[in-house]
């Protein structure tokens, strides 16, 4: 397909409240009102989930990752399929991070230099090398709407001072690949990311949001948060990372998180999410509700009559009851994590819709205030006794 | 619920081709047509499968197993939330077996007498005993449309001749217990299937079926095949089986099978199957198509743009690649599972359809020749080169 063919991504603001804004970030396979969460679709698929019943719940685009893709099965059958939306199925907004995540993570024996960062691929052992503009590549083969330079991250210590020459070293090295990978992007219809990072250091996190927006990128992800650092510290260095951004330009925090870190975070100015928290923890049983999380093995739940979550309106609450889905659960069937996986990214899309609506209408404030009430009530992070009381409609 | 007040269960034959026959069984939950195939609802759900997706590919019914709810979550719980089909969500028409099969092959230590069997329950340990009245009891709590009394069953041997004394004797139990079932058996809404044994004997098979419709059953089911024997012998002990039987009852054979075996026995006068096979072997990776089946794993479909059957019209053929599906199953990515299990699903809905049809226009020995020449196509169980060639709508 013709890249010059197809619309090139725009961002408009619509309405401001505080340093939150709500917006609309228009992109060749459909526009996204922004604050929006995208569910990880590690392989293409957001695990056991079709993408008819994710657009069903709302979700309005997913993450793929550009690591496990291009290990398996290869950026190159995939843009021969005509891409990763065909490919996979999805005709709405896809974004693909760099691989470099999960690289620094996932593989301790990880060469990195200047040129790049050598690893083992888990599949087969055989070496993989991955660098700033190979990072690029195969993301123009995906086909995302979406995409990111490769960057080094530096993981925040709870328990050390920021070792700060290693972070600064880090930084620069960030800068430089992002440099690189700009110069070799070629797709007018993909909106590249630039990343910052800069650990826990309130003044590398600046100074890397301000250089990199020198760079002349029209899109900002923050990395390297989550991984560690209190809820507290985590607000100082996101507010450190976006006060030298452009207004104008759309805000990506990349890998959170909790819906409580959602809200402080779209508070900040976070335009885009992306995390594994709503389908992970549906996996194993963790719950997300109005009035907080349940741990849906708990044995109060065995014979539960209720929803989910009595407040939402999602498929599964409409037909299931905790009862049900929990009994799926212990035996170890797949539908349990489908299930539960779905309601979560469900509470997740409502979340979103409801800070957008309260940004709209000026309430942010108050809108938070409710919510944290509500979402504190079951206490201990299970439901109440309530639970038996009353039947699901 | 006041059984009175719900339907009788009816079975009305439509049209005859041969042995075979169509009809319509009428149940609380709706009308199956027949010959209908049941897949299996262990826990309550067709393993990673939404009621929804299940009707929309053409399932008419599910059978759930009476064993694995008996210990997990228990009939009084299902009870209590109004019956299986409200616990689970599924509003059409439902089988439970007796939990007999499952104690049998899976127990090697249970304890079999006169009243009944004993076995430990694999998820604590603890006794449980199972006799022809609490088999009937427990199906009666959960709730299905149609229910089996508790048989007893015989291994036929592949090498050995059939142990004529051991089989005659678990005949006559089953025989006895039959009846024991019977006399238990309240819920006129509940349509109770005697079951036919017999093991390898023809003579025992024709005596096993005479004596359970002089027990005056309303509907049979045949038991203790498909554990060994060959196709050839089967279909001997099959036809002993049903010749004695009243024509205008049901006839439902148990736990078969592939699409050959119901071919067959559909030309043979059976009205009703349930089986694992459709999707276990979608989890598996093995691909039920017009011609013939196909391992999705191997190498040949790394880069095989066709549907998983390009005459087929499934939501999963509509819109995968044999090449995205077999990514996602070796990724280990349960949506793979889920989708080869929906299409397997399709395929033998689609078969089934195709053979109430052959057996309404009176064609059905045509239809079966053409049937197997054509699954037979694609010679040893793989599709062939012509893979790549074209590219899914």
């Amino acid at each position: 397909m013709d890249p010059l063919s197809r619309e090139t991504p725009r961002f408009a603001i619509r309405a401001r409240d505080g340093e939150a804004r709500s917006g609309r970030l228009s992109t060749p396979h459909g526009v996204l009102e922004t604050p929006a969460f995208f569910p990880v679709a590690t392989f293409g698929a957001v695990r056991g989930l079709a993408p008819d019943e994710l657009a069903r719940v709302g979700v309005q685009g997913v993450l793929a990752n550009t690591y496990h893709l291009h290990l398996r099965p290869g950026e190159e059958l995939i843009a021969a399929h005509g891409g990763l939306h065909r490919f996979v199925g999805w005709d709405g907004p896809m974004l693909t991070d760099s691989g470099g995540f999960q690289v620094f993570s996932l593989d301790a024996f990880c060469r990195r230099s200047e040129a790049g960062v050598e690893f083992k691929s888990p599949l087969d052992g055989r070496a993989v090398f991955l660098s700033p503009e190979r990072a690029i590549e195969i993301q123009q083969r995906l086909g995302a709407d979406l995409v990111v330079v490769l960057d080094e991250f530096e993981e925040i210590s709870r328990d050390a001072p920021p070792d700060l020459a290693r972070t600064r070293a880090s930084v620069e090295r960030t800068l430089r690949w992002a440099e690189r990978g700009r110069a070799v992007h070629r797709r007018a219809d993909q909106l590249l990311f630039g990343i910052i990072q800069g650990g826990g250091s309130l003044e590398l996190r600046a100074e890397s949001a301000a250089r990199t927006a020198e760079l002349g990128f029209a899109a900002f992800a923050i990395g390297g948060l989550g991984v560690g650092e209190s809820p507290e510290e985590r607000a100082r260095l996101l507010g450190a990372a976006l006060e030298p951004l452009p207004p104008a330009a759309p805000r990506y925090l990349m890998g959170l998180g909790l819906p409580e870190d959602l809200v402080a975070a779209v508070a900040r100015g976070v335009d885009l999410f992306d995390c594994v928290v709503p389908t992970r923890h549906g996996r194993h049983g963790s719950v997300f509700t109005s009035r907080g999380r349940l741990n849906l093995r708990n044995a109060r739940h065995r014979d539960d009559r209720l929803p989910l979550d009595p407040d939402c309106v999602c498929p599964v609450c409409a037909r299931w009851t905790r009862a049900y889905l929990r009994h799926l659960l212990n035996a170890g069937d797949a539908l349990a994590a489908r299930l539960l996986s779905l309601h979560n990214l469900a509470y997740y899309m409502n979340l979103l819709r409801e800070l957008r609506e309260a940004i709209e209408a000026g309430e942010l404030a108050a809108y938070r205030a409710r919510w944290s009430a509500r979402y504190a009530e079951e206490g201990a992070g299970d439901s109440s006794s309530r639970s038996a009381v009353h039947s699901p409609a």
